[in-house]
Parts: C-alpha cells; structure tokens; sequence
C-alpha cells in the first residue's frame, strides 16, 4: 500500500504531501508521531474539547485573547467534523496523540477519543507557531531551534490574559533570538498569519514582560543565540492550555503536545473568512 | 477668495484639504511655507530634477535601493507633468521652494523653477516619511519628534548604498524612539506602505548600523527618547540628496527641505499599481 509510509522508509522521516492521505494515516493508527514537518505549507492547529458547560466560557476566553488563541475552527455542539479545516476531518479520530484531563489534572494520553465523545462536546482548533516558523524559514530567517533540532524556548510573562469564566492566567510567549533586519521582517511576515499568532507581543529586553533570565524557561530549551541577535517574543498556544489546567474544568481533552491537527488549508494564504466556508 | 487662506488666517495654522487648490496656491505664490499637515492623509514626495543624461542613472538607483527611493512618479523626459499623482500637477511650479545645485553645491533657493526647464529634464517624486508619521500617529503610536514639534533625527550609517553610475554612498536612516510593544505595530503598518520607505532597517542597538551616539546626529535634532523605549531606524530620503551632492553632477533641481511635492492620492491605500494610471 502506497500510502503506508512504514512499508517504505521509517516512520520517523516519511514527510506525507496529502493531508487527506495523513489524516487516514493516523486515524487507522499507521502514523502516531509528531506532526511538525508533515504536509508542508498546510495550517497545523492546536485542540482543546470541552463540554458545552465549560466551552461557552472558553469560547470568550479565545475572542478576548486573539494573540494566543487564534481560533480557526470550532464545532457544532456534540459534532466531531470540522468541515471549515479538512475534507472528512474528525477530530476525535485524526490527531495521533490526546491528553484527557481531569479537574486540571493531565490523567491519560490516548491515540483516539472517539470511545469518549459526548453529544455536549465542543472542540477548538487554535492556530500553531508551525506554521509561520515554516514561513519564516522560507523567508530565509533563521530560526535557531529548528536548525538545532531542540523545543523552543516559552516563558510565563507579566502580562496577563483577558479573563473568561474561569480561565485566566500569564500570557505564555515562545523565543525565538535573530538579527535586527531578520526580526523586522519576521513581524511583518507574522503580522499577515493571525491565524498563527500573528506578529509578535515584544521585542528586546526581556525584563519588560517579566522575564528575568532567558536561560530559565519555563517550558522547552534554553535559546540558541548569536552575537548582534535581538529577543523576539510571540504569543503561544500553551497560554490556554494552562488556563485550561490552571481552571480546574471537571474534563477537557487537547492535543498531546507536538501532536497537532493538519488541516487541508494552506497557511500562509487562508483568511480567517475562508475558514468559515465547508471545503 | 475662499481659497486664499491669508485672507482667513495666518499662513502658518490654515490646513488645506483639497491637494489640487493647494498646489493652485502654491503655484500662484500664495502658499511658500512647509507642507507636513497639510491636506491630511494625502500622499507628500521627495522631488528629484535632473537632465536624461544624469536621470538614466539616478533611475536605476531608485530601483535598486527602493527603501530609500520610493519611486512614486516619474516624468517623460521634457513634460512637467505627473498625471498619476494629481490632476494639473506640474513639478515645475507646484512645490513652495526648490533648491538649485551645480556640481553638487546647493546655489540658489526659488519658488518656481519653470523658467530653467528644458526639454531634456526628468523629474523624479520619490515617497517621504511624513505619510508614514501620520498612519503611525492615527494609530495611537507616539512620534516623539512630532509631538515635541521639533525635526527628526537622522544619521549616516555604515550600510552602503547599491551604486549607479555616479550615485552612491551611505544609506541616511532616519530615528524614532518607542515602546516595544508600538515598534511591533510600526513595523507592520510601515511594511503595507512601500511608497513611503516601507518597514524599519534596523531596531535595537544603534553601534549595530554604525551610529555610535544618537545624540550625535547628521540631520535634524537629536532624539527624544523615554525610559523603556527601543530604537527604530527607517531608510530616510535624505539618502538620494546626499548620493546626488557627493555625486557632482553638473545641474539638479530638487525640492527645499520640508517644502514636498502634495499629491492627490492617499498615503495609506494606494498601491504602486495605482501610480501608474491617470487620476
């Protein structure tokens, strides 16, 4: 079978083009790795399922905090299919690893949730760094974790999200240190993707939003730096991810980190209205 | 007359709206003064007058450094007109002072230069920051300089020009000192406004360019800076003014400082496309 990357190379470096091809791939449970680096150039998401009772509250969380919480796709109460993001996607089946949580609590990692699925579910795409880290790569923008094969950096900062409900807490923003001309035009190749955290939320001395030692992170590595780069800081998906956990919501699923939705649409070229319309 | 704003007012506070009865009273002599303010959100230009025989070459230095140049109009050689940037426009009487140079000295200052025009001159109108000032300004971004009501800094960096036939030397940057956080919403209004120098060259520390003090300025007066601030250096239009001076070249007509050719088009929505077909 053609589309088996197992039966041609090792499953760690088969890149699959068709997201279509990769969504059945980890749905029969033929690929369960990471995503980053599959189907190039395709918008990769973030999931967070709530049950309605929370998700109401979690919606307004995402709508007051548009930096880190780019919302891309939502469902319909109790529907798994998100028409808007890929043809016969099912995000109950279609990402290779889920983290069920309850009361905030991180209880189970599971490779399909579909078993669970309620008719009050709700689920939220929200956009991902993949996607214009590919981007400024392209560019020609060094992006120094990338090249060192390593996570990249993330901090809690000083400044604090907009609260919603119960969900609240520190804007969690991912480094990325570069020289001066590549950090101008990084945010202006940025501040066209909003539907990947768009252009960044500072830029220089890391003090002013809170932190006092980039080499103490607080999720990932420690940068890789050169001499003359200027700190660049961009708003990141694990903010809501920890107000998630920091709410203490009775039960929520996401995606196991690294783990992501692919979607069919392109990153750099889709409007937050293209995805409102069915494929 | 209505339009004769010595009649209402003093000459210095009336604000035009309309660029075309603007340069009406420029061209009769009723208006001699500075143009930043006026007619509001229109787009203002640089002015650049040299024979076919100089003008090939300036040309191709405007291509090829088009941060600094932003070409925005161009005349046919011996015809004063720009008809893609005002209706009636003539560059050869609607611009309040220009200044004459030969073999690179400034000699002369005027307020009309259609009595030295001849049928081999090309006119070049060449995008200016006083665009950019105003979109940074409406969107609630502090232009020090401005708002202190004194001249923007400008300095001779150690960035080379790419050279032309006998134009070159170093690209002039002009400084704005912000908080981060506005230096990020800068760089993305200014990246969507080509024709007036587009995004920043460089942010952050200034040695990095080749400016080992702002205090010590080139142009203009030195910045005005306040705690938190990040430094910002835009390509400046001084840039061409200075490789025309160094270049000696026998006659050149460019405007007086301060006094720019008002067009008819607006700063913020029009694309380079646009230059090109008549009003």
């Amino acid at each position: 079978m053609l589309d088996r990357p197992s039966d041609a190379r090792s499953a760690g470096t088969f890149v699959h083009d068709d997201p279509v091809a990769f969504r059945e791939a980890v749905r029969t449970g033929r690929f369960t790795g990471p995503t980053q680096g599959q189907c190039p150039g395709r918008l990769q998401a973030n999931l967070v399922i709530l049950p309605a009772r929370e998700a109401e509250a979690f919606l307004r969380f995402c709508v007051k905090n548009p930096k880190p919480c780019p919302l891309v796709g939502i469902t319909e109460p109790g529907d798994p299919r998100m028409p808007g993001l890929g043809r016969g996607l099912d995000i109950s089946t279609d990402l290779p690893s889920y983290r069920i949580y309850r009361d905030g609590e991180h209880v189970e990692t599971v490779t399909d949730v579909s078993d669970l699925w309620r008719d009050d579910f709700v689920g939220f795409a929200l956009g991902c760094s993949y996607s214009f880290e590919d981007a400024l790569m392209k560019a020609g923008i060094p992006v120094r974790h990338v090249i060192a094969n390593q996570s990249c950096p993330m901090y809690r900062t000083s400044i604090e999200t907009v609260p919603a409900g119960p969900f609240q807490g520190p804007l969690v923003v991912s480094h990325r240190a570069m020289p001066p001309a590549d950090a101008i035009r990084a945010i202006a190749i940025c501040d066209r993707m909003p539907l990947a955290h768009g252009a960044p939320v500072h830029i220089g001395d890391p003090a002013r939003i809170g932190i006092r030692d980039l080499a103490a992170v607080d999720y990932g590595l420690p940068p890789v730096r050169e001499e003359g780069d200027i700190d660049v800081f961009w708003a990141c998906g694990v903010t809501p991810q920890a107000a998630l956990r920091a709410s203490k919501v009775p039960f929520a699923i996401t995606h196991d980190p690294s783990h992501m939705l692919v979607t069919d649409r392109w990153a750099e070229s889709t409007t937050p209205e293209d995805l409102q319309r069915p494929l």
